[in-house]
């Protein structure tokens, strides 16, 4: 027995997502030494199931050791040299971090703005890059704060024309939506496993493209970052096994047995099962007289955002829902704060009947 | 049913050690989201018990997200501007990480250095800050490479007396021996979960003094590592809860319960047994005609290293143990490579039936 018990909570917020229970066993088996052949055995499992959620063929395929934002910081402090032009596009909270982390990196930071909500389209972007001509451009696929989705070809053709490395951020994506990172031709791609993955939060899934990795081998000075290395972590992940850091064990069993479901599912048949469970959300927001904040055809299909109706109380009736139905959603910030409610649709939550549950809760606190 | 059953074995290594079941179980609970009122309670129940183990009242004690590494990074990075003086005591693989780590940082690394295993007297250190007059004086309490156990006041009494903070590495010490981070005049010091605390890999407990903070405070730049900076963990972990990263719910869960259990026996008695497992080691080791590198005196209680006999193949007696009997012990690596067996008893390992059990497996995979 344990000293405390949580609170049941059904996860209907942008993240940590609903984790199935095969997941939380897996984690509870006990562990093995960060060394042992074991571990390293289910590090290949793992490469090999993101590989095909990332859709690529890269040989650099890892789950870092911290959580999404820790893959951001590693995908700039690796890719990103001080003094480095990286272009940013930006129409959300997380654009913004990049441009935090750039600049704290050293990394001589432009930006192409948009309304929080807005995404790009390849004209602007070819403007924006043809005249700044970045060493790199990173952009969110899947935006978090905002539900909006960007196509991420808009910005890599224009991107890889002037010979800039490409940066997305797919932490609310990988799992639910194809990424289709080769294809995309995206260089280098970061996660979480908290989200699409439907695993409990802690770790970081990336890739990089051999041009990122050819750029890797060529620096001169080491990463910023010890603890982020990927030139370090490689010999870990691949090579000698040469001792790093002490692996997350537990971490790592979860993502090994929630990326088995999700490889049992089937992935495009869980890609579709959220697309499906996306279209009943908007078909009955549209039922109940809500509106969304993103326009369709550019919609995140795992993260809602529902415009917050005239009249009702944000915190009040996401108070409420915690507290009353054990169900968590999240507000909007920044520009957003009191307009939306952030809802989650990922895992296990992404059925229909799980829709019409959240919404009966939702119309009943937001009376 | 999880899809893989990872072998049985007793961590007899340097870490990760032996996690008690109930750390398990807690770990499988399912988990609420990042800023739910339950989180910051357990947040709570932990940052108690870690002071106590600290042996600090220090107001800022957190766990950060990422591994004891995580930990050195971050001590090294929100407390060491680009620039400043910092000297480190050297005498073991992981002080040469934090010279690694301070040079990325760009601070302006002095060091003394000893041979592996050796620790650093008072007057040493005296010598050694009064030429160099550092911002900062970095040193390794209980080096996991070595075994050797360094006395903090002979370096912080020297370092205060320059106007230095002081950062110890307690990865190994943690939970397992007193560190009195007060009254051994300790500013900031960071360890992780899976030594002495015997909870799964993956968190970084710190805490800073607040003379640390006053500096932190100070800064002009912010500190280069966003994920890690400790003014923006503060606003999650302490004050308006605002959202900074999501953070790692089951392995919070996970360090809650192991810190419970550790508070049941009781801080002292936990040091005590300890300590009890480590005189009957080196008894038994005195007996079997085996010699431990570290002389009586200064020996980290819960890593032992014993030196590999003459005739003895180390790598494939620890193949043996592993395979054969499911016991990870440790080599050396760096000038100890292949002249030394790191033994770690910890936790619940720590009892004179297990050392007997490990001294019975080794001797006969040493033949």
């Amino acid at each position: 027995m344990s000293v405390f018990t949580p609170p049941s909570r059904l996860l209907f917020g942008p993240g940590p997502s609903q984790v199935p229970e095969r997941v939380y066993q897996a984690m509870a088996q006990p562990i093995v030494g960060h060394l042992d052949p074991f571990l390293f055995e289910q590090f290949e499992h793992i490469r090999a199931a993101l590989r095909e959620l990332f859709g690529t063929k890269n040989q650099f395929v890892h789950a870092l050791s911290g959580t999404g934002s820790a893959g951001m910081e590693a995908s700039l402090s690796n890719f990103v040299l001080p003094g480095q032009k990286l272009a940013v596009f930006s129409a959300g909270y997380f654009s913004e971090r990049i441009i935090d982390m750039g600049k704290r990196h050293g990394a001589n930071v432009v930006v192409l703005n948009k309304p929080w909500g807005e995404t790009f389209t390849e004209a602007e972007a070819t403007e924006f890059l043809n005249k700044e001509k970045p060493a790199v451009a990173a952009f969110v696929h899947a935006e978090t704060s905002t539900g909006a989705l960007q196509e991420p070809k808009a910005i890599t053709g224009p991107a890889h024309a002037v010979g800039a490395l490409t940066i997305a951020d797919c932490v609310t994506s990988l799992g639910a939506l194809p990424i289709n990172v080769d294809e995309n031709g995206i260089d280098i791609a970061y996660s979480c496993t908290q989200k699409g993955l439907s695993c409990p939060p802690g770790m970081s899934p990336v890739t990089a493209s051999p041009a990122a990795i050819e750029r890797l081998r060529a620096r001169t000075a080491p990463c910023p970052i010890w603890y982020l290395d990927y030139g370090l972590l490689l010999e870990y992940y691949e090579g000698s096994h040469r001792y790093h850091h002490t692996a997350p064990v537990s971490s790592i069993y979860a993502l090994r047995e929630g990326l088995a479901a999700i490889m049992e599912e089937g992935v495009n048949k869980r890609f579709a099962r959220h697309q499906n469970a996306h279209q009943y959300f908007v078909k009955r927001a549209a039922k109940e007289g809500l509106s969304l904040l993103v326009p369709e055809g550019r919609r995140v299909p795992n993260l809602n955002t529902l415009c917050v109706p005239e009249g009702v109380d944000d915190p009040k009736t996401r108070k409420r829902l915690l507290t009353e139905k054990g169900i968590e959603i999240a507000g909007g910030f920044g520009p957003l704060a009191g307009k939306i409610f952030r809802i989650g649709v990922m895992g296990p939550l992404a059925t229909e009947p799980n829709v019409d549950l959240l919404f009966d809760s939702l119309l009943e606190c937001m009376k």
